[in-house]
């Protein structure tokens, strides 16, 4: 007998990429963090923190950050919702859109957290395929009648984009809402913000983990009319940012120079990096994210994966359906790539 | 039309207690934070902390801290779940177990937010009431049949404890999940956590967020039995507590001195304040809390919390049945405290 509902005891919970101890010597390209420090005014903030600060309870709407960020975006603050990362922006958008008999709708394959969420509710999950070249399924995701609808753009794990006039045209076929998860957005050459404004079902959201190199702080937020963010705050922790992350998350905000400098390297390192796959044979999808899916040319994926983990070097292997032949690389620092291509050149036979 | 479920339109909004701006001058003893500092043991690892732990995900069971708990609390550190203040482990439990034809049952009045959480699940609610002396109603709550029963040990807003034979009794009796919240234990005399070994249906709360002085930390965590908590991890967000969080929520459990004389100023601050009120005419119920609930002797509580409000000073006023005629007061420093008591004496002209 379980005391849970039968929708937990039926699912499997969500596995997130592998994470060594700290201080284990790894090249670690599995889970999409960034190779360069956090902004040094954001350390500055950490460093000089008042204790009393952290005695009290924090801020329900981390306010401090929230005027940040709304600077840099050029919203209004109550345009804004902070989370514990974005995976809680995900969390209260499951929990206050979807249960039985309401529709969960996403192009396949993408972030697995959203069949997960999905299945928490036990909401009835429509996952719509993606071709080969993760172009958006328009029609169909519009088809499919979701009280939400998601869009990682760019996508993970193939890190393609959706084009800003096909998000348009889904926000505006929809009677639910339309998510946009844009986790991976500071590294792509377009951003669907201004969506926000013209529809009042769409939601965009933001992470600090990736572009800003703040995943252990655990900040993100959603961007969307106070309308819609009033209702999915309604289901969110009362006080789901801490003091900390909403001003370290703050100074990191209006840092906005080391961000920018961080991303530029990052985009040059990935045009290197796909260009060293693609001459070892691989197949390596267009990417807008600061991460490449890529095809072996002679399959093993997944040999290729335990031979890299043996050789200290960690990237991501998803073994489900339409993966199972790839692997997903997160572009490190140019030193690390190299000690990946050479790996992987090695093990090639090449 | 709404984008949201019929549940989420339904409700309203948990509200927290007021939190003024950082720096504004009041005499806050509205929500129950501790009035001195956290660890100094805490801070220094917050003031040392390595960027590169910000750059990468953070632990998923935040190890370090839960190693540091497990020793603390003599249980091996699969029996603890941390989470995003205990609140967190509150979702956890409620969406986990929670759903339309499933109950859930506390005595009422308690903590506000038990009820939040499960109109947001949908779930069937049976709210028991308390006697006037807020003794647990052990039978009435057995025979309610909750799939989750949610206890706070000792009470919010009533300071009291339930004693362990009685908890024991029903978690015997029950044919669901017992939940023990003890956000507030560590200002009491006893703690019901031998009965997680003993029930397998049972699960205590704590907080570092009143004892610990680390309200703007953001942790918490549960004790169980590893199968409880394997289900409740099912359901929470891959990375909830941040890396900062572990580090120095392990540093502060690791210096249970700093804690045990904090904890013993607002023990002997609690018996002064209590002895104080009752002075001036104040039912004041017996608080095993750092908080008295009292009952101004000519009625007239809304009056006096604006009262006092006017004067700076925050207590918390709950505008619901069974509390209109009650302050909730958080114990303070000792000047803190002889402020309320100065004003009250003013206010009610004595």
């Amino acid at each position: 007998m379980s005391y849970f509902r039968k929708a937990i005891n039926a699912m499997t919970a969500y596995v997130p990429g592998e994470q060594p101890a700290p201080g284990t010597k790894v090249v670690k390209l599995n889970t999409n963090e960034n190779p360069y420090p956090p902004s040094p005014a954001a350390m500055e903030v950490l460093r000089g923190f008042d204790g009393d600060l952290l005695r009290r309870y924090p801020h329900p709407y981390a306010e401090a950050f929230r005027a940040a960020a709304a600077e840099v975006l050029g919203v209004d603050s109550t345009w804004i919702l902070p989370g514990n990362g974005s995976d809680d922006l995900l969390t209260m958008l499951l929990r206050s859109l979807a249960e039985p008999g309401r529709r969960v709708v996403y192009p396949m394959p993408t972030y697995v957290l959203y069949r997960t969420l999905a299945q928490i509710q036990d909401a009835e999950v429509v996952e719509v395929p993606f071709d080969d070249d993760y172009s958006l399924p328009v029609d169909a995701l519009a088809d499919a009648g979701g009280a939400l609808t998601l869009v990682a753009s760019p996508n993970s794990p193939s890190g393609t984009p959706a084009p800003n006039a096909q998000l348009a045209e889904l926000a505006e076929r929809l009677g639910g809402v339309l998510a946009i998860d844009e986790a991976y957005v500071d590294f792509a050459d377009e951003t669907a913000l201004d969506l926000v404004r013209r529809f009042d079902n769409v939601i965009v959201l933001r992470t600090l983990s990736k572009s800003y190199s703040l995943a252990g702080l655990r900040l993100g937020f959603g961007v969307g009319n106070p309308a819609l963010l009033d209702g999915l705050a309604k289901v969110k922790d009362s006080y789901n940012v801490s003091a900390l992350a909403c001003a370290v998350g703050a100074a990191a905000m209006r840092d906005q120079e080391h961000k920018d400098a961080n991303i530029a390297r990052v985009r040059a390192s990935r045009a290197r990096l796909a260009g060293d796959l693609t001459a070892l044979g691989f197949t390596v999808w267009p990417s807008q994210a600061n991460f490449l899916l890529v095809r072996p040319p002679a399959g093993g994926a997944q040999a290729l994966y335990e031979g890299l983990k043996a050789r200290g070097i960690l990237v991501r292997y998803f073994k489900q359906p339409r993966l199972d032949d790839t692997l997903r690389i997160t572009v490190g620092a140019d030193d690390h790539n190299a000690a990946l291509v050479g790996a992987l050149r090695e093990m090639m036979g090449d």
